[in-house]
């Protein structure tokens, strides 16, 4: 039935809804094909524009990313911050931004609407999985230069998504009342004895 | 419409549906009215049978939640097990304990489903927030001799909640193939530090 063009396709760099339409396309094939299979040209293709305005627009896949999922954060910005200083301290330094994002965002953290989505469906744990894993974990593994960096930062993730479910969503009491210093100070110590502390079993 | 009695109704304790009964009425009364404010005489109520049959079926309230909601292990029996011993090693017990249970249960691990269904939903996070407070972290408290005991057993809690979703749920790649010595090693230092170590800020 060619007697309408879709609306998403054939648009101009000057569109003013060419923006969304790339944003809504990321969106649906990130969820489908998860983040590390979809590519920028499967996106443009997929919202009818060239490869080269979603880069224009967006600069990364990362950052498309980001900006689909309404992200009021760029891991790319905010990770290389956190890490320059050195892995001396990385722990403090991780939970008091994220217990500060937290507190800021309250339920309009869309930290909290991925991890509910990954945890709900294997898609999106895939999605969530590879996204994490490029734009945050590696990142992080970087910074450190004992073994096995990289397990390091799967560990630290294992306890930042326990402190996103156990204290905001599932709410366990004196957990949720406890003063960010006090946390600040009990998980950073945790994290940091994940970037730097032994691995060996005992 | 009083021509039939509800298949529900007027069980006698020989029926042979009555214990099924009893279970669907609990999984429906938890769901909705949480674990604390779902009594036995209300399920009791809703199965059409006398309170004091539900409780020489399950034993308690506890017991009734664990075989409504399929849990292949009881808290009132595990959680004491493991704490008997004392606070010394009592985190790489816990670790232990609980990697063993989820490598041997897999997928059929009734633990993800709640995890999976309290994080979906708020009543849900609610009648977990309750079953666990009453069923471990207290248990878990109660074997802590030094300052505040139920927020030590809380941030365990994160810790653990954050294993089951990072490692089995998320599938974080390093995490999921780490040998279990080494997670039992590091995790059961975190736990021992929450249980026993400072909670000062720094």
């Amino acid at each position: 039935m060619p007697r309408t063009e879709s609306p998403r396709r054939g648009r101009r760099p000057g569109d003013s809804g060419t923006r969304e339409a790339i944003l809504d396309a990321a969106r649906a094939r990130f969820s489908t094909a998860g983040f590390r299979d979809a590519t920028v040209r499967a996106i443009a293709g997929d919202a009818g524009v060239d490869p080269a305005l979603v880069m224009h627009y967006f600069g990364s896949k990362q950052a498309l990313f980001v900006a689909a999922m309404e992200f009021p954060l760029d891991p790319a910005e905010v990770v290389p911050r956190l890490v320059a200083p050195g892995v001396d301290g990385l722990g403090e330094r991780l939970v008091r931004f994220l217990l500060g994002v937290i507190d800021e965002l309250g339920d309009a953290n869309p930290m909290l609407a991925l991890v509910r989505s990954a945890v709900g469906h294997p898609e999106a744990a895939r999605m969530m999985r590879e996204f994490l894993g490029e734009a945050i974990l590696d990142r992080v593994a970087s910074a450190i230069d004992t073994d096995r960096p990289r397990l390091r930062a799967d560990l630290c993730a294992s306890q930042i998504v326990g402190i996103l479910v156990a204290r905001q969503i599932l709410e366990l009491p004196e957990l949720a009342a406890a003063d960010r210093e006090t946390l600040i100070g009990v998980y950073g110590r945790t994290i940091q004895g994940y970037l730097t502390g032994p691995l060996e079993s005992s």
